[in-house]
């Protein structure tokens, strides 16, 4: 197991977030969570140790988490999400006119906004 | 007409992240946009000229549209809103049964998220 444990949360805390890291925070971290780069490889990359590696990772997502506890747009995410993805249930159990199929289709809009 | 033009964007702007200003940058900007204190009320209230209100006031502006610049929670709220109340309008032409009223419903949680 990675040193760091890969946290599916933080890579949506990243793309809410990410915009508000510096560029080699943000580059380091795409990189591990999104690249699923190893510490060595991102080590070689951008020049640093792995321990560097490791602690910008780190630095980073404490910065994502706090930005989350003041903004709670992870929440906000989620909730939105589960709500459209009822929607769209309740709306596929109605006959399958126009209004249905216009319903599903801006449920799906939302989930994925 | 005020020195600083009420535009009801950064009310929502405020919503969305008025964590990030300092407590006294929050309560001075909340106190002229949410209460609708006059530059004047609020200067004696915190002890403060007029023209520091106002700086106040225009630094914590600068601040919400940075952070929305970068993070954009604001298009996504609105196109958000956008789409549910377009589901709550088709939903409203339907048979009212249980699933329209209840995508209604839902349609309705999402504007107030």
């Amino acid at each position: 197991m990675s040193p760091v444990a890969k946290d599916m949360t933080l890579a949506v805390l990243f793309d809410l977030y990410g915009e508000v890291l510096s560029p080699r925070q943000r580059e380091i971290f795409s990189g591990y969570y999104n690249d699923d780069c190893s510490l060595s490889e991102l080590s070689a990359d951008f020049g640093i140790t792995r321990q560097g590696v490791l602690q910008t990772i780190q630095t980073a997502e404490h910065k994502l988490r706090e930005w989350d506890e003041k903004l709670g747009f992870y929440a906000i995410l989620m909730n939105t999400r589960r709500l459209a993805e009822t929607i769209e249930e309740q709306a596929q159990t109605l006959p399958q006119d126009e209004t249905a199929k216009t319903i599903i289709a801006l449920a799906k809009e939302i989930k994925t906004l």
